[in-house]
């Protein structure tokens, strides 16, 4: 429909999870009155990330170096090795502050329906790194749905002769939440996991 | 949060229009595991549209030349200017089959709340254009909302003098629609607008 370049950069935005073709068409006609400067620079991102940005050779997190900077920091626990699905959930707990320990990232979870299975996943990768007996504590903290649920209970079986602490995130309501709008499989697991006030 | 090129790419594609932070990081690390030929090209069809295309010097609408593909084609009846907003309107008309004329893009409408006046639009262009009484019929295609009927109301006294014939598009129900769920305004438009059915 549009003349040559607008209809490649249309359908190129088009392939973009989350971008419809309207959204496509809005985002190409804001490129195109946007100041040439300013698309260099996105242009470039997008490069620069494809050029530097590689997977870190122990945890499986984006990193720009051979280890990410997680696996470099000497401060961080050794003996605690948190284990996410994506490296966007490291970012996740990072974010809380609360853990000083590593990352394992598996790259996905067990997903039958979408042909993922254990051999799919870092799953290997973990195992290797658990060989010296440095770690103590495993914390699964995949996903809280079906297949990340799945997975945490593969690896938790799976490490089980190894005599590791294994951990899974508490599950519960969410804090500022209202208890009216929680759904009963939350609730219940609040339930379950409730602890005693000590006051 | 993230590491640097990683976070300059989510931040360029947060100032796309519609996506947000969320939909950045989606993007951004969708474009880390895609293949990195896919992203060059993606990154090229940015480039590629700044360098190329430019709007065409009689109507204003894209193109990769001088004058754009409806100003350059023969067959289109020079006596009728269809009068758009955006380059996208252009596209929106040209998918009915509807007109055979030409266009003549403003670049977007009057709305005093976001600075715009009809000196920032496209009307002195378009009275130069009418300037040799080829043209005899102005459609005016603005948008069907408070700024496109302002600058319809706007072009349509500024045109009177010279006579020409100048038409809305009509406002109505849009087919395929449900009566009960067409707003008030466009209703009372369709009741204005009724049409002797002739059979």
């Amino acid at each position: 429909m549009y003349e040559g370049v607008v209809q490649d950069l249309i359908d190129e935005l088009g392939r973009l999870p989350g971008v419809g073709p309207k959204s496509a068409q809005r985002i190409a006609f804001h490129i195109l009155q946007s100041d040439p400067v300013d698309v260099r620079r996105l242009a470039s991102a997008l490069n620069e990330v494809k050029e530097k940005v590689r997977f870190c050779a122990v945890c499986g997190n984006v990193s720009e170096s051979e280890r990410c900077r997680v696996c470099l920091d000497a401060r961080r626990d050794p003996t605690v090795i948190c284990v996410v699905e994506e490296p966007k959930d490291v970012v996740a707990v990072e974010r809380t502050r609360e853990f000083r320990g590593r990352y394992h990232v598996l790259g996905g979870a067990i997903s039958p329906i979408d042909g993922v299975g254990p051999d799919d996943l870092r799953i290997r990768e973990l195992m290797t790194r658990l060989a010296d007996g440095v770690v103590t504590e495993l914390i699964l903290a995949t996903d809280p749905n079906l297949e990340g649920e799945a997975t945490a209970t593969y690896l938790a079986r799976l490490l089980k002769p190894m005599g590791l602490r294994v951990t899974r995130l508490a599950s519960g309501l969410p804090v500022g939440g209202d208890l009216e709008y929680a759904d009963e499989v939350t609730l219940g697991r609040a339930f379950e996991g409730r602890r005693l006030l000590d006051v």
